[in-house]
Order: C-alpha cells, then sequence, then structure tokens
C-alpha cells in the first residue's frame, strides 16, 4: 500500500534531541507579546526581524526563533547531534536518500554554528546541528520564574498523510516509538517517536501534510500549566485556548494546546515517563477508546484535527499539502457516539480486567 | 411580574453554614464505591441502610448521608444554626411563611440531635439544627490522607425556576450575595449566597425546579481534583466526569463536576475567596460573557443545565417540578455563536480596560 | 498570680477581621525591594515617606503600610469592624479600660477613614475602623499573579509576657481561642484566637513584651511558599529565611518566616482550617510535644524565640518591653534531650492511640 | 595523592541506569510497615526472607529488594546494561580490574536474570544485569496512586573517602560528571554523575568508606514529598525525617531524607534537570557556599555527613570501613560560622554578578 522510503546503506545521524523550531510569523510584535509576555519565555537576543527564545533550563541559544515573513509556517524542525561529525553523517544520510540538503557552515540562525537543513522525504525542512552559542542556563534564577514557566522545550509534532511510512523513515534515522494509535483494520493513526529519553522527541499525527501539528514546551508541575489558562482568561483570550488542560492518555501527560497569533499551534505538557531502556515497551492505544488522547474523556475539538501549519521548503515556500488517503481520526472518532467507548462490552461498571488498554507489555 | 415570599415579622435563625446533605440513592454498594473507594470520603458509621459520611477536616458527624430508596432524590439540605435556640427560631419562622414544618427532638438523622425539616416556599426539604455528636477530626490524619482528599463540604447548589423569588427569600434567611448572573433585559440566572465567610453555602441556578443541581466538596489544591479525574479514568467511568475540570469565572474556584451513580452531581471545588466583610462587593457577571462558568472559555455542556436530582417533601414524595417560564441560560449561550463573547466590541486584542467584567466595585 | 484586665460593663466592639499593619521602616528603598520586588505585594499608592501594600485579593485600600521612620517598628494592628458604629463602640470601650485612645475621623492612613488607635491593657497600639476607599480587588488578575504570590492577610503574632492575662483581655473583647500551648504545670506559653473563621486573627506568644512576633500573608498552595524561599536562594538572601518552610502542629498551616531589611518578621501560611462553628474545639498542646510547632519536629531556631519587633505608644515613643516572669517555651524545649518527644512514653513504635495530642474534642 | 584506578584496556560495559539496589534488613516487618505501608512502595512479589518493590512507572521486577539478614548493610548497587552482551562486558572489565567477580545466569534476585556482580575497587559490591522479568506498569494507575507517590528509582549515593579517586574510575566506566563540590585547595568533597539524562545514577560523596549514603526515589511534584512529612508527622516518627525538605543547591532538585527502620537513609527528590547533551556543563560549587546542599541556606545535620550503612563482600561479610584522609565537608562548614556565605564579600546586599555560583559554564 505505502511506498517506503529506502533506508539508506550509510549510518543515520547519531541524534540527541529535538532542541529548537524556527516559525514565520506575520506580526511579530504580537508575536513577542504572546512567546514573551504571555508565555515568558527568556528572550536570548532579538533584532528587528527575529526573537531568539529559550526555555528557563536551556543552556543553547534558543528552542524557539521567530522570524518575521509574509505566510505563517515553519521554517526548520531543528536536532541538536552527538557531535560535530554528526552534521556530515547527517548531510550524506539525506543526499544518499536523494533529499534536497543545504550546509552553512556559519548556521542557519544566530547562536547556532555549522548545520544542514534538508527537505526531508515527508516534504518537512529537517536541520541537524551541533555547534551552539553557550548561554547562561537559567535553572536556578528564581527571581525571573513565572507562575506558568516553561524550562524545556520537550518534542515536535508533525502531520503527514502517510503515518506507517514516516515512521518507518524516523525508525531508521535513530528514533524509537512510544506509543501508536491504531485501529483493529490495521491503519495507523499517529505514532509517538523519541531520542531522548522521555515519550517523544516528534510524533506523527495522521492527517493532510506536510504540516507542523505543534511545538511542545514542559513546565515543572501541572499547577504551571493552569496558570497559563488563568492568565489567558484575565487578558480576554481565553479563545485562544483550543484545548484542554487534561490528561493525555498517550504519553500520561498534563497538557493544553494553545493558538499563537498566526494560528500556530503550541502545546504545554508536563509528566510523561522514562523510556531510556532498550526495551521500553511500545503502548498501542485503540483508536476507539476515548480515553486515548483524553484521559478523562473529554472530546477532542475539531479544529485540532484539521487546523495546521504550513512548513517550508529550502527556498523558502510552502510545501504543497497532500491529503491523507486513509481514514481520518477525526471522522472514527468525532460525532458518531457508537464509535467511542470507555467501558469495554461485557464491562459495564468499568472495572479493569488486566493491564489496561494497549500493549503495555 | 414574581410573587415573592413574604417577609416574616420575626427574626430569621442565625445560620452557621450549610452543613449536610441526606440524599436517597437505588443502590448503597455502588453508591459506597463512589463516594469512599473513589472519593474517599469517611464512614463515620453506617448500616445496611444508611452510610454516614464526613470530609477530613469536618468535626460533626456528617456532611452527607447515602439513604437507601427506591428513588434517587435528595431528602435534606441541612443548615448549622448558632444555637439550640435557633431552631426554635428556624420553626417559628417558617410557620409564619406557612411552610409545613416538622419538629424532631432525636433528629433525622443519626449523629444530629433536635432539629426541624421544612418544606420551604421554594419546594426545598430545608433542615436546621445546632446538636451534633462530635466525631475525630481528621485533619492532621495525614496517614488517610489521599491524594485526592476532600476536606470540607462546601456548598449547595438548587435550581429553581425563579431566581429573583429565590433570592428575596434566602436574603430574608439572612443569606448575603456574593455574585449573580445576569442580562442586559434584568434577567437573573443565577445567584450565589453565603453564610460562612465563602462565595456561598448555596447557589440558585435558574431552571425546571425545585431540584438539587449538585453539592460540593472542597479540596486544599488543584492537585487533588486532577487527581480524582486521572483516578476514574485508570477506574474506566470518565464517562461520569460531566463538566471540567477548570476555572470558574463566578467564585473563582477550580471545578470539577462527576456524577455519582444515580446522576446526582457532585462538584469538587478550591479556593474561592474571602467574603466575610459586610460590605463584600456583589459581582455581577453578564450571561453573555463565556467566562462566566469557565474563564478558560471552555463550553457548559447541555447536562449541566438541564439534568438535576429531584427533592422529597416531608412524607418522602418527590415534588412536582416546575418549568422555569424565564429565557434559559442555555437557550441563550449555547450554540448561536453570536450569542458568547471573550472580548467587548471594540476591543479585538482583548486589552483589559479599567476593572474585569461584572459590577466587581 | 496574675493581675487580669477588667472586663468592661459595655458591649465590646464588633470586630471583623485583622486588616493592616503599619509599621516603620528605616530604609523605604530596601523595604519596598523587599515587599514589591521580593513578596509582590501590589503598591496601591505611595509617596517618598509612605508605601500602601495590599494582597491580591484585597478589595480595602491596604493591608500593609510601610512608613519611612528613625527606628523600626509597629505603628498600629489594625481590625476592621462592622460598622461605622462599631467605631464608637471601641472607643468607648477601651475608655472604660481606662486606656489612652485617640479618634481621627479623616483616619491615620490614607484610604482608611473614621478610626481609634488606642494603647491597650498589654500595651498595644490596636487601630478600629470600618470606612474604607475600595481598591479593584486582583483576584482574577493572572496577568499579575507571581509564582509566589501572597492572596490574603491572614494574622498577626504579638509577643506578651502574660499570655493568660492577654487571653482573657481578648476574650472579652470578643475573641476566641482556637488553639493554645499549655504544660502540666498549667503555663501557657501561646494562645492563637480568631474573629474571622480562620484559626487567628492574632495570636499571643508569651515572651517579653509588648513586642511585634509577625505579621502573616497566606498563599494559595505550598508550592507558593516553596517559590518564595527559591527566589530568596537566587537573590542570594538565602540568610533572610528564619524559618521553614513547614508543616505547623498548631493550626496545620504550610509555613515560613523570613525577615525583612529592619528584622521585622513576616510569616507566609497556607491552609488551615475552618473554625466557624460555635463549639469550634480548642486544641491544646503539651509544650514537650516536638511537633506543635513544626509537625514534621524540625527545630525552631533560638531567634524566633527572642527577637521580635517594638512598638510605638501614640505618640510614636517604642513601648517599653517587660519581660516574661514565666517560664520560657525556648528554655523548656530547645537544648536540653529529655525535654522533647514525638512518642508517648510506653510507645515506641509510634503507633497513634485514640485521638491525636491535644484535647481535639 | 591518589593511586588511581587503572583504566582498562577493553570497553566499559554500556550502562543504561542505577535499576536497584539490594538491602538487608533485620527486622522484615518492620521494613514493609515502612516502604510499603508509609512509602507506598509496590510489592511485585514476596517471601518470608524477601520483599521484592518497585515505584509506580517501573517496568521492570524492582528497584528495591529487602532482605531478612542479621546485619542492615547493602548487598547491591544493581545498574542495568544495554544488551545481554554488555553483561558480558562488565565481567570482563571488572576481571582486567582485577575484581573478584561472580556471574549467575540465573541472577542473584527474583526477577531478574543472567547478572554478574563484583567487588569493585572502591570497595562497593556493583551488579550489572539485562535480562529481567517484565511487569505491569502502573503509571497510569491511578487508583493505585497514594498522596505521597514515588514513581521512580533515581539515584545511589555512595560514600567513599578519595572522591576524585573514585570519580576517575566511574568516569572510565562512562559515567559523566554533572556537578561536585570543591574547595580553593583543589579538594573535592563530592561529586554526582550519570549515565541516564539526569544528574546522576550515582553519586560520590566524601567519608569513612565504602558505604551507601542513601537510595533515591522521584515523586512527580513537590507536594507528595511534603506528604510523606506530614504522613511522618501523623504516625509520630517525625524523629526519622533527617533533613529537609529543601531545595538542593546541587542539582535544583526539590528533597527530603528520612530513615527507615535499619537507619538507612532514603532520599526523595523531585525535578532536578535534562543532562543529556554531550556538553552538558559541569557545574563546580564551593564548598564554602552555604546554598550548595540547601539553596534555602538551612543547615545540614551532623548526622547526614557522618552515618551510611555498611556494605556487604561477595559473600555477605561487611565491607571494612577506610576513613577519609581529607578535610571534611562537615568539619569546614558546620559550627564555625566563619566557614559559610551567602553572600560574596563586598556585595552585602545580596545582588547577583553574572552567572551564579558555580562554573555553570
Amino acid at each position: 500500500m505505502t511506498n517506503f522510503v529506502p533506508t539508506p546503506s550509510i549510518p543515520a545521524p547519531d541524534i540527541v534531541r529535538c532542541a529548537y523550531m524556527e516559525i514565520v510569523v506575520t506580526d511579530l510584535a504580537k508575536s513577542r507579546a504572546f512567546y514573551v509576555d504571555l508565555l515568558g519565555l527568556h528572550v536570548t537576543e532579538e533584532d528587528e526581524n527575529n526573537i531568539y527564545l529559550r526555555s528557563l533550563e536551556e543552556f543553547i541559544h534558543h528552542n524557539l526563533v521567530l522570524r518575521k515573513g509574509p505566510i505563517a509556517a515553519v521554517a526548520a524542525f531543528a536536532y541538536r547531534v552527538k557531535s560535530p561529525a554528526e552534521v556530515d553523517a547527517a548531510e550524506a544520510y539525506y543526499k544518499e536518500l536523494g533529499c534536497r540538503t543545504e550546509r552553512r557552515k556559519e548556521g542557519f540562525t544566530k547562536g547556532i554554528g555549522d548545520s544542514v537543513r534538508v527537505e526531508d522525504p515527508l516534504g518537512f525542512p529537517y536541520e541537524f546541528f551541533y555547534d551552539v552559542e553557550h548561554v547562561e542556563r537559567l535553572t536556578q534564577r528564581y527571581d525571573l520564574y513565572s507562575a506558568g514557566e516553561l524550562v524545556r522545550l520537550d518534542h515536535f509534532n508533525q502531520v503527514t498523510p502517510d503515518v506507517p511510512r514516516g515512521r518507518k523513515y524516523l525508525e531508521d534515522l535513530g528514533f524509537r516509538v512510544s506509543e501508536d494509535i491504531q485501529d483493529s483494520d490495521g491503519v495507523t493513526y499517529a505514532a509517538w517517536m523519541h531520542r531522548k529519553q522521555t515519550v517523544h522527541d516528534t510524533a506523527l499525527t495522521g492527517g493532510n501534510g506536510p504540516r507542523m501539528h505543534h511545538i511542545a514546551f514542559a513546565t515543572h508541575e501541572k499547577h504551571n500549566i493552569i496558570q497559563i489558562c488563568d492568565k489567558m482568561g484575565a487578558l480576554r483570550i481565553s479563545d485562544r485556548i483550543e484545548r484542554g488542560p487534561g490528561r493525555h492518555g498517550v504519553s500520561n501527560a498534563f497538557y493544553l494546546y494553545i493558538l499563537d497569533p498566526d494560528g500556530h499551534r503550541i502545546e504545554i505538557y508536563t509528566q510523561d515517563y522514562y523510556t531510556g531502556d532498550p526495551d521500553n515497551p511500545t503502548i498501542t492505544w485503540d483508536v476507539h477508546d476515548n480515553q486515548r488522547r483524553d484521559w478523562w474523556g473529554n472530546p477532542v475539538v475539531p479544529s485540532w484535527y484539521t487546523e495546521a501549519s504550513l512548513v517550508l521548503d529550502l527556498d523558502g515556500n510552502p510545501q504543497p499539502v497532500i491529503e491523507r488517503e486513509e481514514k481520518s481520526e477525526m471522522a472514527v472518532t468525532v460525532g458518531a457516539d457508537g464509535f467511542s467507548y470507555t467501558r469495554k462490552d461485557g464491562n459495564p461498571d468499568g472495572d479493569r480486567t488486566g493491564f489496561k488498554l494497549g500493549a503495555q507489555l
């Protein structure tokens, strides 16, 4: 059914973690109000066209670049690799895949050195780098700690039409799958994939793509996330709260989705689990389990399934969006009551039997 | 428009606080699982037909009585008064109002002494008592402290067709209004009324009544409420989470609504504010302000507006339910987009101007 | 043994709650850095000699006045009364007690109207007022909510040599005792007394006095208090953290004591319990129970027992400090190991038997 | 000065993380009460001589084995390696180091397969294994989630006389140093070393050794740790709270130290930071910085420096304890006032200058 991306004959680059995203915003002042005044990200550097932002516990130059431009989109999903040589490895790897690549010794953004950007087989602009400018890690700067403080970049989330194809490509690249959503027909709706020892560095959400679904920042505790909601209420921008707060089924994290002035989606996220063991189990959720995306069974709003940000090619033009051909998660779960369940048939009182849903070992 | 309840010529009883509710449940074992195993209320005493429950910091015999019966309903909303003599005062007060009353020196439930029950002018079964059996206050029994611990009974909430009529009756009874919801036509949709120094001991919700909308217990912190959701997810009864968690506009409390096995609604509630000053301001919310019931603008589910528990008369028969004649809050706020706003006209960026919405002083 | 203050023949004024303290500080800029920059109290108004501060949920003009002066001291412990007439009642009451009083129709501080100040029988400058200038209550101004936000003034704490004498005077004034510390010889070391429905509006700590032991502000949750410690660490002023954070035995509140630039002691406090019922039990703690002041048994530092702020007479001169004649709590509990216990004799494994220590019903 | 452990010519085993500790306890029932009833660790399996315990989010058989024996001690510090072959690598590595090793294909404890135990160059009983029995991961079993829930094993802490010698040995073994404590004479007092992406899998504390200083479990949030204190207060075993709760300078974690019935020290720990980048900076703290061990400047109690658990050789006999020859941290920091500071000289107001203390980059 699927034309899988071929597996290169040479080793994949050794990726450490998702490190930063470069996004294009149409009104830099409004975006600054959102990311700095509302969310409290820390400005490492800024000029009239760019703002370089980092989370409290970051020690590299930035986790997010806001670049002023005519069309809201994502310019790069950037990963840090283990050594300078791994940038070479990345370049070679994507060349063998037949992808367009661009190498810049001086980096694509301030504060980042030698980097390669690629148009990957799924159409996403990926970047790989090692060299960075180190900055003050603000971990113990509690004099700067806001009530809704964002402490780490946690992950990316990408929309792609063919999840198994994307998953195979990312597994070849060295990612491991922590969780996924499937149905009994074998359709995969989404997959969570990690390099660092958390549930994910990126996830694939089935849908029209390539598009960016969201970028996620972590807080220390749940009340920090609640404060962000409360503050958005106080600022009378509660209509920018799209979904949540809630507890994810997948990942077990406490979460919130909000929308920046251009509609780029930001997740605030806390307390998933350790995945660093080699035999960390992959948990498979049934798409009809209505606790998979919200453990409390709260509904997913349709916009969360349908809206996402464009991504750019290496010339800065939006990548065309290709439609998903397989069943959509929204279609099979929203609206028609019969599709969702919280209780297995024959289990009317909700008693648990054996392990929870999913192949959790 | 409204036939107000006359103001008696004699003083109202001096009410201290809402103290307990007696509810009829149809399956005592299922209700026990809900209130004791799930919610962790503490059993003071139980027999084959009744379970007497209290919250952690309570020092009177109970805050909730579960009584086995054929029809799920509420048998009493019980208030504690300031002295034994105030029970006499209550009896006289309601007699002057022409209400049916019943006095029992030995009390209506275990652990409570001399009490009077009345069928009040709104059709609710109210009880007034002073004498109680004291029990161990478990405040510092952290060995019994569960992750979702309920520490106090906070308030009742009653559905009544004519809110101004009910409000005037309760003001005569000595309650003070902390907040209400109105529209520009002068329709009142709900009112919050207190004796103790919190936002309410009871609230009136406009709708078909008399019915019991919910009973609310307080936790210490917000994470305690989140744990209750998480636990309901683990027990695969997330479909009993009706609404929330969220932050109320009215009261500012962090909240959750869940449903017991009979559909009695329970609110879990924390961190409203002090109302004890004589000039504590009444905050009036516009019914079209979509942050009034959820500060984050999350929608209120229709069942929350329409479903409620029957209440019993002093013979134990359900009171007939009278329809609300005025506009319903659900009708004016749900569905039709134009009815709700988070931003005042001419204020597209959500900037605040002056004090927050509502006549907060 | 003790010359009790006589009980006046006229009714005591009807006190609502502790409302504000006026303190004299020697360096207004340093004090502003402490109360505004560090603690985040909100400035209602300020000039070159005074700063008027309030907590987030306050709706009267201020909870704390910082007044520049030559000697660090307390100028007033101010209580709000139930109506304008109660100011007259207070004036008459103290006149009958033979106390010096001063009435000012325009108030003693900005934002407060008709008030009376007295030199009370214990030597403290008490103020009673009803009229206030109302200000914006910031309850839902989450855009202003700091990570260590102070939301309410909770209580005062006064050092006085003869606790039973002070207690009897305050009981006459309408305060009720929620908890106290005694020994088996009948010595009272401290007493907690309330008007509003919490553990205290003021407490009496046995020691050389009259002096002000501390003023306490409440936070919503425990993490807010931890943040204040963390911020003081980040500012490298951890030596101004005097004691805590910890859990009180008395009051059950989570607490922290810190010192302002003049050595005035501030408590940050959260989650005590409801005391509004007429028969709320008085809990008596044994002075040798080493969980009474810290539930975790962490030691009380000596400075906490010995240091306190001077208080002023109505001319602005410091009141002379009179020595306590009875045993000191520090002497009987600190140092000599044999004096403290966490386990009753014959109970080596710490098992609980019956109710917890203290006459908690 | 120091006889360093030689660096083997063969590769070190690829260690994933600290995985479990086997401790000998003298009264299994008392230890069960401590670890199961008080701390809520989950029993995977137990018999009359052993209890196998795990934390909520663990998916291998256990994180802690309690074994009944005559002398309280530690039988093994067990690390998980990346594959079965790495057990061979570990065996070969220690053989080359000249250490006594013992290989057991069936494992040393239930639930663990092929393992090698060694008497390492510092005298500690280290174990390396890959094969495990998988068990239900209780991550989303919120029905089992206690208020003080322990969710992960976080780290070990070992007392050894010569920290630089131990550090060099562990660096050869593949550990990386995240933080350390030194003085201006070049004495190292302690070092924190990690394999997984947190601050440590084990730490070396300078002192008489080999002894086990503590084993640490992580909670999700800070309030979970406070609850453990509160519960110990309720059980009247507050004298088993040795130190804390507090905020560490080193690691930035919120912490608590408690003592089990045999005096084995347990740390409860939450919210350190990500260390997975290859250039994660080593933070060096000055031993005279009194915020290094407690960010709030609260003193370290002497027992914390002097007391620790014996460790066993492979025959089950206690290893002899060798005295530290270098200066002790306690001696240079406790008691003599002049030794500690929170403010650098010439910086009386505690203003920050540049980055925080320590060579944080």
